[in-house]
C-alpha cells in the first residue's frame, strides 16, 4: 500500500512540488516499512504494555518503592519483548516525601480547599500556618510586588492556563509553579498557593516541580484545584480580608540519598551496530496517578515500536536504543546522567526522538538534522502521510523533554507533535490513569514511532550531516 | 410574544390536534406570564443566589456547621428577596462524621485506591481491616452468593452506571450502594467496596447513603472512583488472590442528636392565601463538594422564580411556597417532617414541583393532576413551548425527590425533566462545584419554574380535581 501511495505521491507531487524519490529505501525496505505500519496499527502490544505498567506498577516517583518496581518491570519487559541488550544506569537524587495537605479558607467564609504540594516543596510543620492571603493575577504581578510587602502573608497566583492543541498555554502558566514560591519568599511570604497549571475543572490539583532559590527561605508551596482557585477568587470579590490555613506534611530530605535508574534496551544493528537511533520516554512519574499518560504512553509506544521491529527476520542495519529515563519530573535527572554516562558515544547517536506530551493522534513531524539529510526526512515524511502526519519542513527541532538534553549535545532530533488539547486536564494529577488512554490513538502513535525507527535504522543516511 | 405564539399555536393545532384555548389566563395574565419568562431568561438572579450559596456556605450536610450556616443564609436570602413570610421547621437526625478513607491493594500489586465512605457507613477502627476481596459484577451476583461464603472477606461490586439523558441508569446502579453492605454482611463479609455510582472517569468517588439492616452486622462501606474500580478489575484479571487494606475513620453516632431545618418562605396569595403552590428543592448537600448542582441549582431556581414573581405590582391569587428541605441526602428527612408538620393543610397544596436532578435545559414536562384540570396543563404547556419544553401528556407524574413524599399524600404533582446526561459525572462528589453550572441553562430552568409558578398561582384551576 505504501509503495503504491508513494508512487502516486511522486507522480502527483511532480506537478506542483519538488519530487521526492524513494532514494533512501529500496523496494523491499519500502514493503517492510509498509508491513510494519500495518502491524503497529493493528497491534494492541503498546496498550498491553501500558496496561501492565499501570496495573502492576502504578505511580513511580524517583526514589520510591514504585520506581524500584518500575525499573525491574522495564528490564523484564524489554527482555520478554526480545531486546538484544538491556541494562540500567544508576541515577541519584535526594528524598522527597509528599505527605498531605490540609488547606482551608478561615475567613470571610470558612471552606475546605483541595490542594496538593508542589513537587519538592518543604512542609509547614505540624501546626501549619495561618495568614492573610494576598492575591496576584499573574507571576509578573507577584514579581512586581514591593519588597517586604508580603511579610507573614501567603501569596496566591491565580493565572489560568489556556487550552490548546499544541499545549503552548503550559509555558505561559508554568513559570508561577517553578518560580512562584521563591519570588514570594523574597518578598517576605510564609506560604505560596497557586491555581493548578491545568485546563480541567476537576478537584484534582496538578503537582509539578517547584524551584527554590539559593539564599532565599524555602516556603511551602501548593497548587489548588481549579474550582478551589475559583472559590478563593469569589471570596476575594467580597472585598474582605481572606484568611487561610495551610498545613503541608511534605518532607524534603536533601541529606537522604535515593536511587533511580535509566533503563536502556537495544536491538542491535546488523551492519552498523555502533550507530544508534535513540527512542526516549521517561519511566518515572509523579506519585499521584498511575503515570498512564505521563509518561506511560511514551514508555509503551517506544517499547512496542522497537518490539515490532525486533520481530522482523533480520535486524535493521543500525541499533535502535530505547532509553527510559529516570527522574524526568524532578529535573531531567536521567537525561543529565545519560549525557555524562554516554559522552564517549554521543556522536554515534544518529538521531533521537522522545514522546513526553500529548494525548491524541500525531498530526505533524519536524526534524532537526544536518542540511544534507533533509531529503531523507522528506522521504520519511512521505511514509508518514498515510498516518495523517503532516511535514513541518522548518528543520529546527530540538529534542523533546529528556531528549532535549541529548540533542543539545549535537545529536540530531526528530519531533512528532500529537494532539495535546486534553493533555493538561490530566497532567500531574491523580486522574493520570489508564482509562484516559485511547487505544486507537496509541496504535497510530506507535505506528509513527515504528516507521520512524525502522527508517532511521535502515536507510542509508547520516542525519548528522 | 407568547400571546402571538399561542394564537399561532391554536390556529396550527386546530388542523391536526385538539385546540388549546387560552381559557385559564386572560389577556393581561398572558402578557404577564410572557414578561415573567423574559425577565427570568435575562436575569442572573438565580446564578447570583447559586454563587452566594456555594461561596459563602459551601457543603451543608445535616447536622454540620455548614448546614447551620445554610439555614441562616436561606432565611436571610428569602427575606432580602422580598418573601412575605419566612420560617424554619426543625428536623432531627443523629450524627455521622465522614472521617477519612485509606484504601490500598496489598496484593498481587500494591497500589493506593481512591475511595470515599458511603453515607452513614460505620468505620473500621484505627487498625483498619485486611482481607481478600471477592468480586461480583452486580448486586444480584452478590445476592446470589452462598450464605457464609464471604466470611472474613471484603465484597466488591463493580457494576458500572450507564450514561443517559434521563438519568435512568442511576436506578439500576444505586441498589448496590443502598443494599450492598447489608447483603455482604449477611454472607459474612467484614467490608464492602463498590464502584462509584457515577458516569465519569475522575478519581473523585461518589458518596451517597447506604442502609444497614436490623439484626445484621454493620460493616464499613466505601465507593471507589471509577478508575480505581478499573484498576482492581485489571488486577483480578491476573487470576491471583486480591488482598486489600481498608481503614475508614467514619463515625456513626446514633445516640448523638443533631438538628437541621426545613426553610420555608412564601409570597402570600392576594385572593386565596390558603391555597398553596409548592416549589421544592433541598438545602442540605453531601459534605464533599459545595453542593452547587445537588441541590444548589434547585435552591437557586425556586428562590429566583418566586423572587421574580414577588416583584410584580400585585401578588398572584394563590400563595407560592418555597420549601428548602432538610436532610434529603440522608433519607428525605425534611420531606417526612414536612408532611407531619403540615398534615392539616396538605389538602390546601394545589400542586407541587421540585428540582433535584439534572444539569442542563428542561426538555419535557409531565403532570400528575386531576382529570378535570388536564386542559389547564395543556394550556400551561403552550406557554412552555417557547422555552423548548415538550408536553408529555401521560399525566402520571409523581413528585420528584422530597416532593414525592408530598405528592404521595395526594398533592398533585408537576415534574420538569432536564437534561441529565452529565449529571452523574458530578453527583455526590467533590466535583460538585460552581464551575459546573451553566448560567444560560440556569436561566432557562428558572424561566420554566417562574412560568409554572405564576400560572399555577394565578389560573382559575384546581389541580386536585
Amino acid at each position: 500500500m505504501l509503495k503504491a501511495m508513494l508512487q502516486t505521491f511522486v507522480l502527483t507531487a511532480a506537478l506542483s512540488a519538488p519530487v521526492v524519490h524513494a532514494a533512501y529505501l529500496n523496494d523491499a525496505e519500502i514493503k517492510q516499512i509498509d508491513a510494519l505500519e500495518n502491524t503497529a496499527l493493528n497491534s494492541d502490544l503498546a496498550y498491553q504494555i501500558e496496561e501492565s505498567l499501570t496495573t502492576e506498577v502504578g505511580a513511580r516517583m524517583i526514589g520510591t518503592e514504585g520506581d524500584k518496581r518500575a525499573i525491574a518491570w522495564a528490564v523484564e519487559k524489554m527482555k520478554s519483548l526480545g531486546f538484544d541488550k538491556v541494562w540500567t544506569d544508576e541515577v541519584g537524587h535526594y528524598q522527597w516525601i509528599r505527605g498531605d495537605v490540609e488547606a482551608k479558607v478561615l475567613a470571610p467564609f470558612p471552606q475546605p480547599i483541595k490542594a496538593l504540594a508542589l513537587g519538592e516543596s518543604v512542609g509547614t510543620g505540624e501546626t501549619g500556618i495561618q495568614a492573610e492571603v494576598i492575591h496576584f493575577n499573574t507571576l509578573a504581578d507577584l514579581q512586581a510586588a514591593e519588597a517586604g510587602s508580603l511579610t507573614n502573608k501567603i501569596a496566591f497566583v491565580s493565572y489560568r492556563m489556556q487550552r490548546s492543541k499544541t499545549g503552548k498555554g503550559y509555558s505561559k502558566a508554568v513559570g508561577a509553579r517553578v518560580k512562584g514560591a521563591a519570588v514570594a519568599a523574597e518578598k517576605g511570604a510564609i506560604g505560596f498557593i497557586m491555581r493548578s497549571v491545568g485546563t480541567d475543572n476537576n478537584r484534582t490539583p496538578h503537582t509539578g516541580i517547584t524551584r527554590y532559590k539559593n539564599g532565599v527561605k524555602k516556603i511551602p508551596a501548593v497548587a489548588l484545584a481549579n474550582p478551589d482557585a475559583d472559590l478563593l477568587i469569589n471570596q476575594f470579590k467580597r472585598k474582605k480580608k481572606v484568611e487561610f490555613f495551610l498545613k503541608v506534611t511534605a518532607m524534603r530530605n536533601e541529606v537522604v540519598a535515593v536511587r533511580g535508574a535509566n533503563v536502556i534496551g537495544e536491538i542491535t544493528g546488523s551492519e552498523f551496530p555502533q550507530q544508534i537511533v535513540a527512542l526516549g520516554a521517561h519511566l518515572d512519574s509523579w506519585d499521584v496517578g498511575t503515570g498512564a499518560i505521563d509518561d506511560g504512553l511514551g514508555v509503551s509506544m517506544v517499547m512496542a515500536a522497537t518490539a515490532h521491529i525486533a520481530k522482523l527476520p533480520v535486524r535493521p542495519k543500525r541499533t535502535i536504543r530505547v532509553i527510559l529515563f529516570a527522574g524526568e519530573e524532578v529535573g531531567l535527572l536521567g537525561a543529565k546522567q545519560y549525557i555524562i554516562d554516554h559522552k564517549a558515544t554521543l556522536n554515534n547517536h544518529l538521531i533521537a526522538a522522545e514522546w513526553d506530551f500529548g494525548l491524541g493522534k500525531i498530526y505533524s513531524m519536524q526534524s532537526g538534522v544536518g542540511d544534507v539529510s533533509v531529503p531523507a526526512i522528506a522521504e520519511l515524511a512521505s511514509y508518514m502521510e498515510s498516518l495523517g502526519v503532516a511535514y513541518n519542513k522548518t528543520n529546527k527541532a530540538r529534542g523533546q523533554s529528556d531528549m532535549g538534553a541529548v540533542t543539545d549535545k549535537g545529536v540530531p532530533a526528530m519531533n512528532f507533535a500529537p494532539d495535546g488539547t486534553n493533555y493538561f486536564d490530566i497532567h500531574h494529577t491523580e486522574n493520570d490513569t489508564l482509562d484516559k488512554v485511547d487505544a486507537k490513538d496509541l496504535q497510530q502513535n506507535t505506528a509513527v514511532y515504528t516507521v520512524f525507527a525502522y527508517f532511521a535504522a535502515q536507510a542509508d543516511v547520516d542525519f548528522r550531516k
